[in-house]
């Protein structure tokens, strides 16, 4: 089943629910562009969800969704919140989707989970999810211990579960989505390129470092704490010389401390802050309107299409 | 231009020149099933690899061509060998592309470079190769320092240079080979597949290693010294734990030695040999002919494709 048909969306395409970007300008512009937009709940706490779910419900009539990473604290009354606004769709990360994946559906809530193996896709398709995200090594932030790239992992996860899968991490262009979805993904999930939207709630600075962004700037980091994929600041230098010299992962999770992340990328410290994003931000050269993104992704992807032919016959 | 046409063949797919695995047995066949097959020149003596290149002339007469590492010694006289037998096609990895292409290229050679940057890419385009090879982070044996992944890498070597890019990395599936088309790619370049095929000179228990790997057991190691893409056997783990405790390039380079890649994948040392494959090795299940993989990556495509549909016009 195509994600536009199980999300009742005109396009194949989830804005990811990142930290510290994805308030509900950015939401209810992809929505009402035609995507899904999708709160981050991951920055918020649960009064400034409530916040954002209600200005969102105000900014479009479209169907949007809120990312919960499973292992924050005050779930409870983050669920009975988005059960309260009569939120219809739930992306889950990090966790155990078979916590609270029940009780969200009993509420006719559609419940996707973002993965980046095939363990655990099997292991969301038997706890009731209705899609998984895979998500490759070259996505931002948080990332798979196995490293295994969306190319690698999308064809295994559609090859292993029933439900519709979502390619994530890569996913820079429309040619990038058609990649996707010649793999047999149902449909994409877009991270960084939103982060760098105007409506994008992140800091300019840090959008600019986005912008100015090349080959090689992005890197899998604290591998030995938690992998997360950092922009190559003076932050990240610090990280990797503690690395080389083999430092543990407690010295490591004590340099990376509390708030880094909301330091760079919300209130601006590029030389000091966590900045996550992912290796396709070397493909972005300015800042652009949501609008503007969807119709790249779009028309990219019927361009490419239309340039591709079948081979011969085998024989 | 398709490499359809560049080199003469049916199908756009190029078998990687790999060492060990690469003879004439493999190149012949797939010269013979439609693809372009590659004699690995980077692990054999001059005297071996002509004559391998005589006997591959014997069993096609098909295009085929040479895989030549170009920082290895004896350059002039395996140049020599390419130009004197007549051989048509020769992909240049490592090294600067500028030293022999010129040379190749007054031969009437074909000559490709395998680059993991755009910078690359641009430096081989300007030494005048008629393509490049653009390798992601997911292929297997020696990799790029950018650790940019295929579906990054592709769409910007396709926009970045004027001849044929060819996709390496992740293609274990026909699926995975429209991807790459989709993204801009004029072919591919298959390595794994291939290794583990009844026509690869690789020892058979390091085929069997490539059948019994599952999600995450490579891993891209010796990243201080030369990054390359391992299976996780015994010789990476002490590869692992030298670099968990901050081992230096050197340490990296004295535990690793001479002759590993030769012991494990050639004689099937795979307790402490260097065994070289991508991460789609998790994806082969058993040992295959040439051209059950040929079929496979052709009908795979064309199935795939005729399940993908344009989307509706933006707006």
């Amino acid at each position: 089943m195509l994600i536009t048909e199980l999300f009742n969306i005109k396009y194949p395409v989830v804005q990811g629910g990142m930290i510290w970007c994805s308030g509900h300008k950015l939401a209810s512009a992809v929505s009402n562009n035609g995507g899904l937009g999708l709160i981050g709940s991951g920055s918020m706490h649960p009064e400034t969800l409530e916040e954002h779910i209600i200005k969102c419900k105000d900014e479009t009539t479209n169907p949007f969704g809120v990312n919960v990473p499973l292992l924050y604290p005050e779930m409870d009354r983050i669920i009975d919140i988005i059960i309260k606004h009569g939120v219809k769709i739930v992306f889950t990360s990090a966790g155990n989707p078979a916590l609270w994946t029940a009780k969200l559906k009993k509420h006719g809530i559609k419940v996707v989970h973002v993965v980046s193996n095939v363990k655990f896709a099997l292991k969301a398709q038997e706890a009731g999810v209705d899609a998984v995200v895979a998500e490759g090594f070259e996505a931002g932030g948080h990332n798979g211990k196995e490293e295994t790239t969306t190319l690698c992992l999308v064809p295994e996860v559609v090859r292993a579960v029933k439900i519709p899968v979502i390619a994530a991490g890569g996913v820079g262009s429309g040619a990038a989505m058609l990649a996707c979805l010649s793999m047999g993904a149902q449909g994409v999930q877009v991270g960084s390129l939103f982060a760098a939207t105007e409506e994008s709630s992140a800091h300019v600075n840090f959008k600019q470092m986005i912008i100015n962004a090349r080959e090689g700037d992005t890197q899998l980091s604290l591998k030995k704490h938690i992998p997360v994929r950092l922009l190559k600041n003076e932050f990240y230098q610090q990280v990797k010389a503690l690395e080389e010299e083999g430092g543990s992962a407690e010295e490591l999770a004590e340099l990376l401390g509390k708030g880094r992340a909301k330091k760079g990328m919300f209130e601006g410290d590029i030389a000091n802050g966590e900045l996550e994003i992912g290796q396709v931000s070397s493909q972005i050269k300015e800042i652009k309107t949501v609008e503007q993104v969807m119709q790249e992704l779009i028309t990219g992807y019927n361009r490419a299409l239309t340039r591709i032919q079948l081979l011969d016959h085998y024989r």
